[in-house]
């Protein structure tokens, strides 16, 4: 498999499976590596960096963490297949921009991507379907093992494991959930909602990580720091306010069916028909529609498709896998056309 | 049949079966007549109003001109039943809420309607579907010469037929086209071409008659008086003046096409849409999606259905159709939400 057959196949933690997957989407753990006697990748030179990289896939690929087809190295990769592994979420934007030696590797099912070079020398990442946070982290625990055997971290007693931002030194643990949160923006009750949780050290992103916004009612809640706590101590305090912000999402959406059942069902089946029947979608719109669609899929009020569907077209209409799937580049005005087509022929399966 | 029950089938007008019927809906002509020796109805004592009604009835019914369940005395009728009427352009919003003795016979098909003490003791109104002015005033002319075996209409020589208002004074005629324009509308040239049919004495209307609105794109173009001109020359004037309102607005969907066309679909696919699906729909966002969607069949650019069903939910989604549909009588919201129900219906015939 090449990276740009990717489009063809949702990840893993697309497939709306796991635990509370009519609000949680899918639960992501990231731990930051740095080998031991080298600066870190911002400071390291042209010459280290390339060596940096050469170990590290070598283990990768020796070990059989991803095959040699998808251990990516971005140095070579053309712009569109860099952007679609940002569309992805197998790489951060900056990793896709940055300059000199650098790659990731991507296993089976998309659970595991592991970026080399990018902030860190090493940052393994495992992505699930619904509320897996634990199975996240036991996975990506598991990859560290492996690369572990091989090498030496740079690690500090005191202070733990040691990375390029002082954030994640500690256990190097980053854990995130990935939540589709309408009723509670439709209500009102959000913000609320994100201050509670904020109050207990967690933050809240938008769809693609910091500074994007909450196009669609998809959110990022992910513990802010890593320094001082164990990563048993980290997943706990996500673990147990995750299931609480399920519940208001969930009693949101009892009580708009309740209150205005007519209105709510108006808002979710014009938001099916457009999906249905537009020729030209705006990513934003495709956003918001399938938001609304997938919340009345969740409440029982459409007929169709499968909530899958509907996350991987959250995937799929976006302006690099539009042009994947077109094999060229696409105009705004012929994405947006482009994209209609694409909603039209999975909305209307015959 | 019961006045009530023309909720269940159009009017002939409505078949979209005249020629032009892309842009003209329907034509209409009306003749404005007074007994002589009475004064005109405003000023008729209540016994006098009695006796001008029971005389013009007797000869309606008489000659079979309506048979006597579709002569509606208005004075007697409910206010559903009254706002029906309006609705399907059979009596005005004036005559169904004034008082005393007035009535309007029904012909079959809804071709012929006859006012009786609206304005002027006797209106005659012919409609038919597409252009066919010279047709409608044809039978109105027919009709006109029935009830005159029977009666002595007020005449003068030089003036012509005198009636309550002096722009009917004259051949008392007003002929009248309803015409759909959203190409001109859309491409900001209605107003221009609106000027021209001024310049020739002609009248712009809403859809419902002076001073209503044109929501939907919807005119009626009618002449301005009818004193010093004969019935051929009034009729000649309008029949003259409408092919070229009718090129001008092929030519503008012509253009549309040409220049935009994914525009153009994107948003008569989206009407489409919203009328297969949504669950409350005002009566105004109605008559924008049916205009889109008549546009587009017009245009070939959807696959269905007919004009005429179009044409027809145009009537049967007003409020007083939607009432008597469900046999009683429904709040605003309710309303909307009934419409919903109703067009979609329609649109979903499976």
């Amino acid at each position: 498999m090449k990276p740009i057959d990717l489009v063809k196949s949702p990840g893993e933690w697309l497939q709306a499976g796991g635990p509370d997957s009519g609000v949680v989407i899918s639960s992501r753990a990231r731990l930051a590596r740095n080998l031991a006697y080298y600066p870190f990748a911002p400071r390291l030179s042209m010459a280290e960096r390339a060596e940096v990289h050469r170990k590290l896939r070598d283990i990768i690929l020796s070990e059989g963490l991803a095959t040699p087809e998808m251990y990516i190295e971005l140095t070579d990769a053309g712009e569109l297949e860099r952007r679609l592994l940002v569309e992805r979420h197998l790489i951060s934007r900056e990793h896709s921009d940055s300059d000199g030696r650098r790659g990731v590797a991507v296993g089976d099912g998309e659970v595991v991507s592991i970026m080399v070079n990018e902030e860190d020398h090493l940052r393994i990442q495992v992505m699930k379907s619904g509320m897996q946070l634990a199975k996240a982290w036991e996975i990506a625990s598991g990859v560290d093992d492996v690369i572990e055997a091989h090498v030496e971290y740079a690690y500090d007693p005191d202070l733990g494991y040691l990375t390029a931002c002082p954030t994640n030194v500690g256990t190097g643990l980053r854990v995130s959930v990935m939540v589709h949160l309408p009723a509670l923006v439709l209500t009102g009750q959000v913000a609320k909602v994100f201050q509670a949780v904020t109050r207990i050290n967690l933050a809240v992103r938008g769809l693609y990580g910091e500074g994007t916004d909450a196009t669609g009612h998809f959110y990022q809640i992910s513990n802010q720091s890593t320094l001082g706590k164990s990563e048993q101590q980290l997943i706990d305090t996500v673990e147990s306010a995750i299931p609480q912000v399920v519940r208001f999402e969930q009693a949101a959406r009892d009580s708009l069916v309740r209150k205005d059942r007519t209105r709510l069902e108006d808002r979710i089946w014009r938001a099916y028909g457009m999906l249905k029947h537009a020729r030209m979608v705006s990513s934003e719109e495709t956003l918001t529609l399938l938001s609304a669609v997938r919340m009345g899929l969740q409440l029982g009020l459409l007929p169709g498709p499968k909530l899958e569907i509907i996350n991987q077209l959250i995937l799929t209409t976006q302006p690099a896998h539009l042009q994947a799937l077109q094999g060229r580049e696409l105009s705004v005005p012929e994405r947006d056309r482009i994209r209609g087509e694409h909603l039209r022929s999975i909305m209307n399966p015959n």
